[in-house]
């Protein structure tokens, strides 16, 4: 029997149709997850989609999916509703997933009009950073959460280092970073446990849309130990391994997962 | 003859009326800094203020101060106005400070309803974060800045820890710090040099309205190696050692100044 | 079938007749890895020590102890010569763990004559920290590492902390962090991952050695969010997850395994 | 008046002949402190480290410098004894400046027969680690330290990366950093405030004779955000200012002085 089956376990994946999210989705039910995906795609994107979702759906878990625009409060309530109905008593979310890309990435100084402007910070923070706590808080608030439960964030090395464009995710991301350790203090007394995990530079169609991504792609090739780029499986094994029993101590903490490129 | 004297230099502080903005000018004035003071203070306040400014004064530095709301665009764009008038060609801003207190201290979780919201954590980062890019943008656009300047702003070990209700500060600090990074990053070709403070526990007005500050206080003085709590002139002292030509080579740091408060 | 079971991999594990190590052995073998001990103990703990191995043996997975003094090149080399003859051609060392607690704990400066002197500082980081490159390259040379091996050593809050009378052992652990990092980037086209593990105040017998111990308790209590110290079994969690296939990707890092002790 | 001109203040600066310590040197002495400098050349190369020598003495400082292998006890003692003897009761040292580069850099894996051993991590420990320890104690034990001292060591970004060959520099350099800040936490009641400067990478001899060194410097002129290397007078300066009465609550840190080149 697999790890998970008939614990009633989900997990909820926001930005879960693609990248690492649909990557974690994947390998959490291989493992007897049933998984939650909230996402936002336009219909054009939704057959390829579906097509996804249905590999997860074979690993005979129980599966939903909003295409909604989860920033959006009275969106967020009425999916927390469904599932509320839905779950009853004995279905519980084990595992939070944030992995929410939608930044603005633009030069603080430019002679084109496109520069870093206040709301640019607002808007990608928000996306970014705080819809983590939106979404946590509302499922706490339901008295969703599974005993032992897990949030996990995605993080990057842009938590410390500045890169030209950057300079909005950059904040998001350590905005998400506080959140997810504050998260890990304040609700240590109800057994939840919340972690980032650091990704090297992956393979993503986000990655295939940044303005140079070649040059970033070649320069990781170079500077990665292990001479590959960090793909979405990679990220999914490591939620893998904090959901599991034995990762219940580990909490407040920036895991990279990156085969040691932030080693040079 | 005093260090700045005749330079034509300026401090541009915001949030100067208390704490550690005002040590701050009063030890740039000393060495013959022109200080200009942004600041929030109600109408009742003004007197003691206004006699903090005459020591200021007293250096013989000029000196400008207003009060007024520094987180509005209309307000911010008459005060650069009104500099870039009053300035001509020769004076220049040398130093930006960002020294503003104005967060939401709440739990994420209670039983009393003041929880921690979604708004809590957007206000408190506009005030203490994306303030200082705004005001900096400001400041650069209008080619105010002189060469070889300096941003310098104040966090706190809050970056890395996880204090109870401190999540929403705690953001707008590591969000402050991104801000600065990007700074120092990205303004490197125009000379300017970002960094930031980290300023141990400091006994500030401040620091007094915080709940449980006389805890924070007793800990800190037994776990302070110097066995004292931060003043105001420490940390001003280090903006001026910033604010220095031998200073020119730092940048995009965050320097403890904290009596090696963070050691242990 | 146990998940290690058959592949015939073994754990060498220094130091694990006791504390971090002893719970790692337990934990790898529950899982069908093979275990090896090197450890160093007086005859008079012998027995005591026997019936934790007859714990290990239980588990029906191959087991080897050597008692004798790790940090000698030649008892070096006898063991690996020993494990070489006996392993064959099959048999590889999947996990090598590091958990040797040998250090002097003595204060820079004190009015008895007990201070911290140049040769506390070679022989705690030859103990604490050197050994580990000595062991792992020597299984290196003898070919002894399977695919895909880990390397894991035990560090503390001690790496970024100035605590009195840890000098030494500060400068050991970070030593070893150090070896780590570098065996994580020289030995990637080798396959190898290495990784710390920073583990919280862990009530062991090397915990109630040190002097003030009861008061170093009683703080973390009130420190750690879950309000219990960290127990060898919490490390051992984090041993087992590193040792599986979906840990490949992370290498080069130091986690945290203290129940968000770090975060204030 | 010079700054500490008639303080009858002395910067003892461990590898003053050149490079870091050199440019420290005669900062320091332009400042008016006196200097003492420990170095260890060849007689070939006397000749030109003397026309370095005149340079500061120009200054109109006292000036002193021992020829001598500072890793030796009794050599060590030798040099205290003098000071002692010469100083008086009112010279003392107020700053502690240790830039000695002396390590082994070699590769953990090699076909060629010059792979790194447990003696290059011994050898470079001791000179580049534990030495600052050595010397600081004697230095504390003869009470030759003026009151508010400063103990200065420099770093490297190799304590937190991982470079090839550098495994016995990096140990050496985390150790160096511990030893700093328990210096800073142990002796705080004796008023020493203890700081390490992580210098970008620095155009110094020691540089030329790493192999490869074209290439780091080649990378290094893209990576940092000022496009230029780091200069030794750009340490120097940041010595000064740590040495300046303003510093002194600054204690326990970790300064890169790098022109923004860690943010990359």
């Amino acid at each position: 029997m697999r790890e998970f089956e008939n614990k009633k376990y989900w997990a909820l994946i926001l930005g879960g149709s693609s990248g690492l999210g649909l990557a974690t989705a994947k390998k959490l039910a291989k493992h007897g997850l049933n998984i939650c995906i909230v996402h936002r795609n336009p219909r054009m994107q939704q057959e390829a989609i579906l097509r996804e979702f249905e590999i997860i759906k074979k690993e005979g878990v129980e599966f939903k999916a909003f295409n909604s625009d989860a920033f959006k409060p009275e969106k967020r309530n009425e999916i927390i509703d469904t599932l509320k109905l839905s779950f009853g008593e004995e279905n519980k979310i084990k595992t939070l997933v944030h992995s929410v890309a939608k930044g603005n990435l633009k030069p603080m100084v430019s002679v084109e009009n496109n520069e870093l402007k206040h709301d640019d910070f607002i808007l990608t923070i928000q996306a970014m950073g705080i819809s983590l706590y939106d979404w946590f808080k509302s499922i706490f608030d339901a008295d969703l959460f599974a005993q032992d439960a897990r949030v996990i964030s995605f993080t990057s090395e842009g938590n410390t280092k500045a890169w030209q464009n950057y300079a909005a995710v950059s904040a998001a991301k350590v905005t998400l970073e506080a959140i997810t350790r504050n998260i890990a203090l304040e609700f240590a007394a109800h057994g939840i446990k919340a972690n980032c995990i650091q990704a090297g530079v992956t393979d993503t169609a986000s990655l295939r849309m940044i303005p140079g991504n070649e040059q970033i792609i070649n320069h990781t090739l170079k500077r990665n130990p292990h001479k590959r780029l960090t793909t979405p499986e990679d990220v999914a094994n490591a939620v893998y391994l904090l959901t599991k029993d034995e990762a219940s101590w580990i909490t407040g903490t920036i895991i990279p997962v990156d085969g040691g490129e932030h080693l040079r």
